[in-house]
């Protein structure tokens, strides 16, 4: 019997992350490297506890699969994907603190802080966002040094106050003052979109391709993380927590606006189906080379956890 | 009347930390950098609070001086000194968190978590962390990719879990179970030792030495290191709290050990005078143009704060 292209699609997720896994495993090992005096034990047992959970590994795969399209090397497209997943696990271990989100429990398994103790986990995601730009600067990540530069940029300004945590940031606010739809969208594009672009973006920097590339993959990872927010809201309104594995309704509950609870669920549903079309339009120009994308799209929008 | 040594680098260590100020002032601006979305005011002001506090600025200054000793381009190696002082301030920012030392006040202001609150004191702990490798891998500063990138590697090393973060974790282990003498040495050369080290690396790496002249000022960087510690641990049991503008005796108070409660005081003194010289001697083959780090090992040894 012939395997549907979505059970294709799930071996390779699961294959990439099964790959980026023992990267990371292999990259949090205790003996200290070249300039290092040593790794305490205990630290970098908790920052493997936040790292070697299980997750799905979408950044890491979107990185290794936009590098396979546009021919990078594979062993330096891994040791990015895994960097940008020490910055996505640190940014989980921070948010779940007491100040912050105040969760017990990620994946079914204690947090980082429960697992260890609070000051544990403020620094062992110090320690998981410093070895992101170790990872990718070192001479291990065989690309050439404009590359690795231009990487270690377009992560830190992904990941920073202009992005990933400035979006944090505004997340926080957005709990005092509901931002309008024009906040919500930032809030969103800078929270959970800036990373998904930079996994787009860096397959193409770390190929070496020109600007126009660079611009239409990283247009991509922009549409796509729209769709990803989306679908984590629809989620929020129409799942159940059985299936999603954690409590559904909380934006509601927290009061948080969304793009859905603005617009209804039928209307982001349209919403969804357009930013699909306009990935596949995004990645007409590969052609075939570009199927597992195409997929990557389809499963963002339509995944049921 | 002629000015005595000590005013002479007294005046030039202001003039750097005022150009420090300046730098990092310009680096913490609203508008967002191409690739960032958008920087969120409130934590753009959580970060400057965090930076601008008017610190000596010690470990950019030694940057700025072995980047002149060894004829480095100025405004790079300013760049690289902002964005290490990014690394410290960052450090002190969540150190002072309530579940780490919990400290109200720093330098007589209330600290981050103290002037905003917990939440947004880890992430701006968190964006100045990820700034210093945006500061450094930005083609503004104007040097060889290779340079810069050897920074980036050589900062992530020294500021994460093989270095002043592993530290941190380190004295937190400490305070449970007491180190031993070469537990201590360890701890102090990771938690306050690495950046210093890295402060002097840096300036060599920037100015394109060969590794000889990198390795001699790294053991600069590591003498000056230790000597910093020592002169901290004298001044904790010999000063008071008026003179240091912080507790004095907090060591003793938390059964922290340090190589002064093992060997006493006056042994102190003596390694210390020793490291002096043997920083000196290291200089030696710089001649005259080491005249302001020789100062700079001086100061740090004999301050009386």
């Amino acid at each position: 019997m012939e395997k549907s292209v979505s059970d294709t699609f799930a071996i390779r997720l699961d294959s990439a992350a099964a790959q980026v896994a023992a990267a990371l495993e292999a990259l949090l090992g205790e003996a200290p490297l070249d300039g290092e005096i040593a790794r305490p034990a205990h630290l970098i047992l908790a920052m493997r506890h936040g790292v070697l959970n299980g997750g799905k590994r979408l950044r890491p795969f979107l990185v290794i699969e936009t590098a396979r399209m546009l021919g990078a090397p594979e062993d330096a497209a891994l040791r990015v994907a895994a960097a940008l997943e020490c910055i996505h696990c640190y940014s989980l271990v921070h948010d779940d603190l007491p100040a912050m989100d105040d969760d017990d429990l990620r994946r079914g398994q204690p947090t980082v802080h429960i697992a260890f103790d609070e000051a544990t986990a403020i620094l062992a995601g110090d320690a998981l966002l410093t070895l992101a730009f170790d990872v990718i600067s070192a001479p291990e990540t065989d690309l050439p040094a404009d590359a690795r530069l231009r990487l270690v940029n377009a992560l830190s300004r992904a990941a920073g106050v202009g992005g990933m945590v400035g979006g944090q940031a505004l997340d926080l606010a957005a709990e005092r003052v509901s931002p309008d739809e024009a906040g919500i969208v930032k809030l969103q594009a800078m929270k959970t979109g800036a990373l998904l672009r930079f996994a787009c973006a860096a397959g193409a920097i770390a190929a070496g391709c020109d600007d126009a590339i660079v611009a239409r993959v990283t247009r991509f990872g922009e549409i796509i993380g729209l769709a990803f927010q989306l679908a984590d809201d629809l989620l929020d309104v129409t799942s159940d927590a059985a299936t999603l594995g954690k409590a559904a309704g909380k934006d509601a509950a927290r009061g948080k606006g969304t793009l859905v609870s603005l617009h209804g669920a039928p209307v982001a549903k349209q919403k969804l189906a357009a930013l699909v079309d306009e990935a596949e339009a995004v990645l007409a120009p590969f052609g075939d080379a570009a199927d597992t994308l195409r997929q990557a799209a389809g499963f963002i929008a339509t995944r049921e956890k």
